[in-house]
């Protein structure tokens, strides 16, 4: 006769971390509203509206940008079956940078077309979008290697994918760079990374 | 003997598209309350927070509004059975438009009454109101175009939803005119537009 | 040969409308934490924070009946079986109601111990917490009268929670009549409404 | 022939309670965004925001202190079966506390390298984290004594969670002493405690 043994643990499954993490996503991307506000209206309203365009532009840049990590991150843990411990530090670091782009976001938004502070204002913004990639690119690298990935995951398609997320890096890199010749043109190349993301890509990879 | 394949990807369910477009509307309507506050009270705090009218008034049209299109996004989204990416792409601007809600709402709140600005405010909330639902409408089109609308959905039933859609539309539309004329009048219509989408319509509809 | 039926629409559970009041819930109860700051520190910054008692006490009685309307919240939603669209609106009112609380939160915090305009803040206060109970109330009452509660609950369970949940609204209603009184003691009726129900009550409403 | 049973109410699964507590968890982690700013940027941007550094390592030890005690909170939750009124009442003790985390962080970002003030503002945050592992660990007790947790948790397994969870309080009462000499040191332990649950610790505690 054998004592019962105790069922086992649940296997760390990915639930509760993704509604934590969409819940960080949400509150993240829905604090962006707070940006958006119009000082002084000399002039008129409808004027001090339109002097408001680096608002806008920002919010829709920011919008789109963690609308698109979320969709990934949606996608990267549906194919991961479960998390560890070191993956959930990373999820972390990751959502760390995400809720914080409410605030290069507003620096942006404030300081464009504001003189020599708009080269620093977008390089900040721009490296905290690179950071951000670099953070949800190593929870590919991480559940790579140590094969956290579902089997029906192919090794082809997480070759597909390391090479698409390193696109983003690569432009986000640039952007920086960019940002001390043209605050701008940074923030469009940020906002061309969004679009890209926004097209589903190779049918391969369509849930990513 | 055959190589055991490795089981199918799991099919795309609006399961975590719903858990995190519910985060977003709940944040957004939560943020809401942040447009209510009491300025310098001279003459009594009873005074001043009767002054404050406008802002109730916008927050009572505006928390309706967004909290009926989170009832129709769900009723929407039980009728879909899986989500594309277009269609992901589609509930993202929604969501934008959803989120930058509480802007408008500040503005009009602050200018109602305020000579030839209240009716720049009203328009730009009206406005926002119309390309939100222009947003939403939008998923309806996608999804009846790509059949992404579950087996006991009837073409009938669609049929019905996109008329009583686009008849919120219309009146969006109509309060931005109105807008120029009253800025009061253009916030009531809006208020009545959350109310006839409060009364649950034809049996048919009965989950919409 | 019949024709395939398409399936029927999946009944109306209350999961989705659980998941968006909880969300509401959460942020409204988190936004309480913009009301704490600290106003220039004259004196030193321990006395500062000494003078802003107010705002800690109305933080934690705000917070505790927040997390207790949440609670029964969740009790009621377990025992309502499927939801129609009064419901729904009926909750969608509460979860109104629910949002604002941070406004008058902060109103009675800023004006405690401030001449005649702590007496009207504190009325605001303790109303908003009436009203709060009253859209509860409703639901209750709503969901009684359509018979949406599961058939595990009995009839003399719903009788002693409509009494248990009336004893609530006649405290407030007290409070706010005190309120024209003392400030303070309104505020601490409130308070006792909410330690109240943070006693889990008789076995019959275990659950509640 | 018997009347048949309404079938029992459901047990008291903890499942609606986690989502509650990961909302107020995302949005409290969120919210301390709303603590970076910069303010009057005299002698250039890029000076400005390094003079804000109080502010990014505060903002980098309460996210990973509120990210640490939600992955805490996940594990707790996971090996607990069913939630008591008691346990409920606790957990939103410990929501109380999670949620004010905003406000002395901003605290000591703002006073940190300001005379007197920094020791009194560096001892609020020492301590608020204290109250905070306080209030998790009374979970634990109260979890262990009604004989909540499931039944693959062993005694040893609690045992060790105990002494792992005390080693917190330990040090964060050390950080409030601390506060009074150095109120940077105080800042350093209360970021060594979360280092220190970043690690995983012993495989007994795999899932902690």
């Amino acid at each position: 006769m054998t004592v019962p043994t105790p069922a086992p643990p649940p296997p760390h499954s990915t639930d509760r971390l993704e509604t934590f993490s969409d819940g960080v996503f949400a509150v993240a991307i829905t604090l962006l509203v707070l940006g958006l506000h119009v000082s002084a209206p000399r002039g008129g309203l409808a004027r001090a509206l339109a002097n408001e365009w680096p608002h806008y532009a920002t919010y829709v840049v920011s919008f789109l940008t963690i609308g698109i990590i979320w969709m990934n991150h949606h996608a990267q843990f549906k194919r991961i079956e479960h998390a560890d411990r070191t993956l959930m530090v990373l999820n972390l670091v990751l959502l760390m940078i995400v809720t914080a782009i409410p605030f290069p976001t507003s620096l942006l938004a404030s300081y464009l077309h504001d003189g020599a502070d708009e080269h620093v204002a977008a390089a900040v913004y721009a490296g905290t979008l690179l950071a951000m990639s670099i953070a949800f690119f190593s929870t590919y690298v991480w559940a790579a290697r140590r094969k956290l990935f579902a089997p029906w995951v192919g090794e082809q398609q997480v070759g597909y994918l390391v090479r698409r997320n390193g696109a983003g890096l690569l432009v986000y890199a640039i952007a920086i760079g960019v940002a001390f010749t043209s605050a701008s043109a940074s923030l469009v190349l940020c906002g061309v990374v969004a679009l890209y993301y926004l097209h589903p890509g190779r049918s391969v990879a369509a849930s990513s």
